[in-house]
């Protein structure tokens, strides 16, 4: 396999807007595409995320339609891809695969949603298609109600108080906010205190309304090439070191909600491919869909051992010049959810931290990066280890 | 790139069914599966095709849920593929695209859809969100609408009357009915007449309901791996000669409806890497989801000219002992029209003919196969070229 690189990045600012996906998606691209020095008429495929575009505007078969938008060649094949949240993660690895093996040489991946145009009630609704529909979805399963569970499981299982998680829970959404206020893409950029989690309406117990992220409209877009060619084209590239993807079944075959076992193989086939371990990643854009999920997910990534993460954003472990920075762009809490762009918006956030193009909510000296995107009630797990050279 | 071959294939009946998506895929993957001389924990990847599952049975993310029903290893990632029609094509692709490279060495792929049980006026309104909704699909357009048009263009740009060019398409139905007709698992097997087509109830003009292919349930799936490998596990392994993919955008970024720049360059691709032309291939199953649809396809495959394929059904050159067998199935029209499952029982039905396992429907001494699927309004096109040893 070749070398791999990430030119260009772009995504729109996320929250409420007024663009159809092909309008946000076309001004993430471009701005991708500018940043790496090439033309539209260069890209050679296409890796389009999206997960509810029938839905949200009638819109299915969108690959074709986005590569019209940008002017691509007829030789350069769309394909869109759909894994529930995972959706532009799973674009995106597979468009560094198809690279990396040689079929292609430069190629644009990423997603687009307009989830928040939904409205939070059919969204919710109509995204729990996402789990599985004749014994979950029909037993009225919806997302917040599979991470409340998994909080109960969490504090059942490693004998803490609810009340205590839930503050440690709160600190999670504080810290996220927090880093969103930095973040001039984010859909919220406000900060907020842990009395404001513990105040919010009750969502799914205990999940309150400052424990989930919202949905959002967004896009965001990468070119990828070749490690050799990226070396030509742009003065910055970061590299693809490892890549990991799993599956796993419904909740009543994975019974262990506090364990994802799909991430936990995913991320293993990531570390592996480039030879690290999670001691080494400096700042890692992960799948906070719930305060509980960025939980389970710094445990099931190797930061912290099952059972002991929870303090961890209490104790300002995971925030700027911590143990590892954890969703410095505020992640899926606060920078937001457009549900089939989200991977591809934390691969951005990572180039632009690596490139050290972040600002005020730069992590120093940050080499090694790591996106974690989880799709589903656990089916999909997708991983990207990325680093500067 | 190594030599990549199919293994084992599968399909269920189409038609109407009481089973899900789920049960009609595992259904046609133990087949597969078995063929193949494999166990299911073989599997190092499933590339899952499936167009409307979120209406049909409110499944979206249907991967990880098929991946679970097979028992596949957690690590063997699931993922979800739409290109309208052309969806199981276009992840058959990307399966083999993938084993080639080295990526995997066994992988699944295929796809399956439930839209006979939607019934044909939603299956008509909500599949017309193939086409681009902005401009397309909020005008009114679906796709009876989209090949009526198509026709109307062809006979006026090489002066046919209308009146002659529908008999000449209703030889196509009648011939894809007598095709089918000697197919167990196609969705019709009665033979028909051209007085049953030209009398049928008018759909689309110049479009009467024997143009039109029906909308049914079914899957289907290949086994695919290196050819070095398949010659362990299988007698008979069928190998991948060439592949193609293209997209473009809407119709009016297309214009000329009778020249479908997408399939011009898919094909372009795929006679390319295998090293032949259109005179080299034996047996054909193509996208003949109206009559007009057969007619256009022929053209630019490379076995007709430009407004000469027309009459070719009438005079016998499209069936058995013909120039070039054409859907010796019985195509979409007559063996069925499962969306997401459409390309990958096209791939089954090559398989079994050049296999010389067809029974009745044997196209004598196959050898080299082309398999033909087109996505939305000419939005994206697969092609795959198979041949046996």
């Amino acid at each position: 396999m070749r070398e791999v690189a990430i030119l260009g990045v772009g995504m729109t600012k996320f929250g409420i807007s007024s663009k159809t996906n092909l309008e946000m998606f076309t001004e993430a691209s471009l701005d991708a595409i500018k940043e790496s020095n090439i033309e539209p008429g260069d890209i050679q495929a296409l890796f389009l995320g999206n997960c509810l575009g029938d839905f949200e505007e009638a819109q299915a078969h969108m690959g074709p339609f986005a590569h019209s938008e940008l002017g691509l060649p007829v030789d350069a094949p769309a394909t869109r891809f759909e894994s529930a949240c995972a959706t532009a993660t799973v674009a995106i690895r597979h468009a560094a695969l198809l690279v990396g093996a040689g079929v292609y040489d430069v190629v644009l991946a990423g997603g687009t949603e307009r989830a928040a145009k939904m409205g939070t009630p059919l969204a919710t609704r109509t995204f729990a298609m996402a789990c599985q529909s004749q014994y979950e979805a029909s037993a009225g399963l919806t997302f917040p109600g599979v991470f409340a569970m998994a909080a109960h499981m969490y504090a059942s299982r490693h004998n803490i108080p609810l009340a205590e998680l839930k503050k440690h829970m709160a600190e999670v959404s504080v810290k996220n906010h927090y880093h969103g206020s930095l973040n001039p893409k984010a859909h919220f950029q406000k900060k907020i205190d842990v009395e404001t989690v513990l105040s919010g309406i009750m969502v799914a117990d205990p999940l309150q309304l400052f424990d989930c992220c919202p949905f959002s409209d967004g896009a965001a877009a990468v070119v990828i090439s070749t490690a050799e060619k990226a070396k030509d084209l742009i003065k910055n590239p970061i590299y693809i070191a490892g890549m990991g993807q799993a599956s796993a079944g419904p909740l009543y075959v994975q019974r262990d909600l506090t364990r994802i076992i799909a991430r936990e193989s995913s991320v293993k086939q990531a570390y592996s491919e480039a030879g690290i371990g999670p001691e080494d990643v400096d700042v890692v854009e992960l799948h906070d869909c719930f305060t509980i999920a960025e939980i389970l997910a710094i445990e099931a990534l190797g930061f912290y051992d099952y059972g002991k993460g929870y303090p961890a954003a209490t104790k300002g472990e995971t925030t700027f010049k911590g143990k590892v920075v954890v969703n410095p762009s505020g992640g899926l809490k606060a920078k937001g959810h457009p549900i089939g762009a989200t991977g591809a918006a934390q691969v951005y956030e990572i180039v632009k931290q690596l490139r050290g193009e972040c600002d005020e909510r730069q992590v120093e000296g940050a080499r090694i990066g790591l996106v974690d995107t989880l799709g589903g009630d656990f089916g999909t797990v997708c991983n990207i280890i990325l680093r500067s050279r």
